[in-house]
């Protein structure tokens, strides 16, 4: 079984650059995270952006969307940062043929208390089980595009009513 | 959401006795992996047996399965020792109105390098996904219920065929 | 034995605030680090200052030098930016019959690959070792006020020549 | 500046053995752990034994002792478990001319919670600010040899009486 894996940027890429005592956006973390175990699956990581979601638009959600129907799996992850999380799940929902799961992380990756590996882990178990559509993993639930958004005073993410 | 959580022991709960100098089965850890994140589930964990699994006999699995049957709920995970999981998804394969999700973990969740969070997140991720059945969320990957052995050279779940 | 701490900010105390996306001096971490292990010191936290140590002035030196001249114990951690650490050490030298250990980290506390647990061990153990005096305790070495430096492009703290 | 790290077994370097279901004294965790960090020191790491340290015997401590002496370096690090370290450091009192640091972990470096880490700073901060002599670094303190004991009950080093 193969997993191909977008990612997007968001929160968990983030990294902290000691020289400019800033924060942003690195290379992807998912690939490490699923490394760090002895795995059953085979998994390839795609970076299409490196961006913080609150500054991704509209082309740039064509560009992910387009990179991820030029994949023949039907397995397909995304990573992304929460804040959009919700806005580009909807754009993805017309493709076909496809299960995608998508998770980011509220703590950097590199955090030791970041959720980064169980909403891995939750996708991983979600895009195997699931039926073809487009799916969020975070806060431990899975939830269908266009019917969730990120309370962002609680920090977590919730159906939408 | 709520989910039930059936603690049989195993690996994930083993820890380290300074006084004896071995490793015995602790308390389910399984609660404070959920505990350490921010999620969007209640959960219940219910410490039924603290066995190594080599150790686990028909009486225990039928201690397990009363312990399940006798709750509500139709989200189930079974912590549970890796050697003789596939043995007990099996004798839980009747339990009916139900979707069963067993995990455990190679190294014991007190390890900085343990796979117990990311498998408790397959798991969640598994549980909400999935018809009714039993299954087993290892090495990454979700098996159906007599479709699955563990590969102890390797030492990962596969395929059984 | 009791060690007073003061705390100045830098890296070690950097905390990621997902709001806004960037990286800012939280509270002082050295107290979770301590407190994490079971220990046969007593110890105090105090917060004197919340900075990027690029950012402090000469009064910001003075502040923390009052501060810590108002502490009877002899035994004093300081935790620090790395970038003016040096600077620092050469204005706290002529406080007179304390030992004196400074320290920080190259990543913040939050890290999993952080430096900052290690660097405290050694800071605790110079403390209780060395003759009266200011120290600098980063990189695994032990450094005289005065006779250190940073090294920015490899990322450690070196003898000045 | 180089230290020399002999290595005796003990809790730090337990591992568990998941085939046999137990906890062994596996290879020095020192070096992995010195590895980490970016460091300005150069070690190296001799396994001398590799013993619960309930089990060393009189043989056992001149064995660890002849190996010291054949060392020309000062500065010595000695990793050993916790139970009969206060008896070694005895045995070892009169090598001249060097300043021997002893420390183990009250729980495996493997652990999330160890230790190890922590008290490996210690005992580098300790070894370069120390007058020659064998000391113990335990629970953030550093003890002379022959003026230390293990509190079992409380899970600490202590001074003895």
């Amino acid at each position: 079984m193969k997993i191909d894996i977008f990612c997007a940027g968001g929160t968990i890429d983030k990294i902290y650059f000691d020289a400019k005592s800033d924060y942003q956006v690195g290379e992807p973390k998912v690939g490490r995270i699923l490394e760090a175990y002895k795995l059953n699956i085979d998994f390839e990581v795609h970076s299409v952006l490196r961006k913080d979601s609150l500054e991704m638009d509209d082309q740039d959600r064509q560009t992910l969307k387009q990179a991820i129907s030029q994949c023949d799996n039907e397995y397909i992850l995304v990573t992304h940062g929460t804040d959009t999380m919700p806005e580009t799940a909807e754009v993805l929902k017309d493709l076909p043929n496809k299960t995608i799961v998508m998770f980011g992380a509220m703590e950097p990756a590199m955090y030791k208390t970041s959720d980064a590996e169980f909403n891995a882990g939750c996708a991983v178990g979600a895009v195997q089980s699931l039926p073809n559509g487009v799916y969020i993993a975070m806060s431990g639930r899975i939830f269908e595009a266009g019917k969730v958004k990120k309370n962002v005073a609680e920090g977590i993410f919730e159906i939408k009513d």
